[in-house]
């Protein structure tokens, strides 16, 4: 599994919310994105298509497994899905809750800030601590199916 | 289908390159980026969790087909994947092939350009023809299988 200079193959790449047989989901360490997750790949690979078709089928459930607890619990205006890897080529998907008052909506967070956000910043941490328990229980539930 | 100002459900959105029974595939029309090719679902939805598992996995192999025709025929260094929808807010994904030396790379293509970009903007018109061409057959195959 490990590449040398990976910082995904060397580190968990955020807050361990959940661990897989092959594969794990963090919280970013995005202050200003509170609830933002991220799905990764344990093994190095750069491309969805690189895995064979049931283990792409396999970290999509837990894309949809974390785009519905953030529906559920914190209820934001939309989601943000994206695997890009053009910095760490190691698979991983970002999926971020977004709201109209947070620091860039509607552009993508990689884009300009639009204003300052930080009503969005202070999102309540019991908030987020609730997600991140639902979304642990949830994920465990998921590959007990 | 339609919703009062969605341009999704007004307009192709791009140039149609392959339609299904539920679903479209389009290239953008984003000079700078030859080969973008967006998988756009019929119906009005936001998010991916609002439709049936086998409908997302349905979109999910649409996207699938998109990215590996893209790295036959491209050969880009990287693909991009995303579904963000904060300004158009219908079911929508974006595949994008990355070159080390488009006007973006190593940012995702709605940040800043890190530079001019030019020589990728002249990939040879024949080679994105050849792509569109093999992607409406192994759509149209894929949906027969």
């Amino acid at each position: 599994m490990n590449t040398p200079d990976c910082p995904l193959c060397a580190g968990a790449g955020g807050d361990v919310v959940w661990r897989g047989a092959r594969a794990r989901v963090v919280l970013a360490e995005e202050p200003q994105f509170p609830g933002f997750t991220r799905v990764i790949w344990d093994e190095h690979r750069a491309e969805m298509t690189d895995l064979p078709a049931a283990e792409r089928a396999g970290v999509m459930a837990l894309v949809w497994c974390v785009e519905q607890t953030q529906r559920e619990l914190l209820r934001p205006d939309k989601i943000n899905l994206a695997s890009l890897g053009n910095v760490v080529a190691h698979l991983h998907w970002h999926v971020i809750p977004r709201w109209r008052d947070d620091s860039h909506f509607p552009a993508p967070v990689w884009s300009l800030a639009q204003r300052d956000g930080g009503a969005r910043m202070t999102m309540s941490k019991p908030l987020v601590a609730r997600y991140r328990a639902a979304l642990a229980e949830r994920l465990e539930a998921l590959v007990k199916t």
